[in-house]
């Protein structure tokens, strides 16, 4: 059985997350030790919310869940990278298909990219 | 100009890298303020060795820099996406083209994917 290194970074590891058709990065979030052993025992990503201080499995709230294709973990064990099925075609809470929808241009600025998939508002209420 | 948030880790923001051609995830790194600005100021991946504690310009070593094709960053400013050209064919410094080249197999244990492009000894010395 593996041992990951969640020593760095205060008992968590960053978990990359990459849709397993496209290769999208599709988001960052973080695993504690009990985020990292229940994605492997239910195949569902399970991530430890760095702002609500708890276990956060993935899709809970919004029915986006990520269906665990393949793992990865990096040559020192510090990092793991999740190949996922993105349910529901979006993973960004703010309705992106992906976290990473703005783009630096040559001005050093940002530009939005895409368009969302959902509206936040309809699916998590206020 | 954008500003990201190094105030979550410590004064550091994840850095994940990808080919951007083949849309591979090769690495994360890390970067602080200063990486960040040399990155973006220089076009040549920068980061912060945790290790070392000291600005690392990808590649200095090894000759495998990465020339940044892309920058993107994340809903909440926190992480950074480069795609890059990944110049030597390798970004771990293991000699193998990913440092994800272990996959966890189902029985939780680790499998080694691909081979190394380079011998590390080679080209560190040692």
């Amino acid at each position: 059985m593996v041992k990951l290194d969640f020593g760095k970074t205060g008992g968590l590891v960053p978990a990359i997350v990459q849709d397993f058709k496209t290769g999208d990065v599709l988001m960052l979030a973080y695993m504690n030790k009990a985020a990292w052993e229940q994605t492997l025992s239910s195949g569902k990503a399970t991530y430890f919310s760095r702002s609500r201080q708890k276990l956060w499995i993935k899709g809970n709230t919004s029915g986006n869940r990520q269906i665990v294709k393949e793992i990865r973990i990096d040559c020192d064990n510090d990092t793991v990278l999740l190949k996922v099925e993105q349910i529901g075609g979006a993973a960004c809470h703010t309705g992106y298909r992906s976290c990473f929808y703005k783009k630096i241009n040559p001005e050093g600025a940002t530009e939005i990219t895409g368009k969302p998939v959902f509206d936040p508002e309809e699916v998590y209420g206020k």
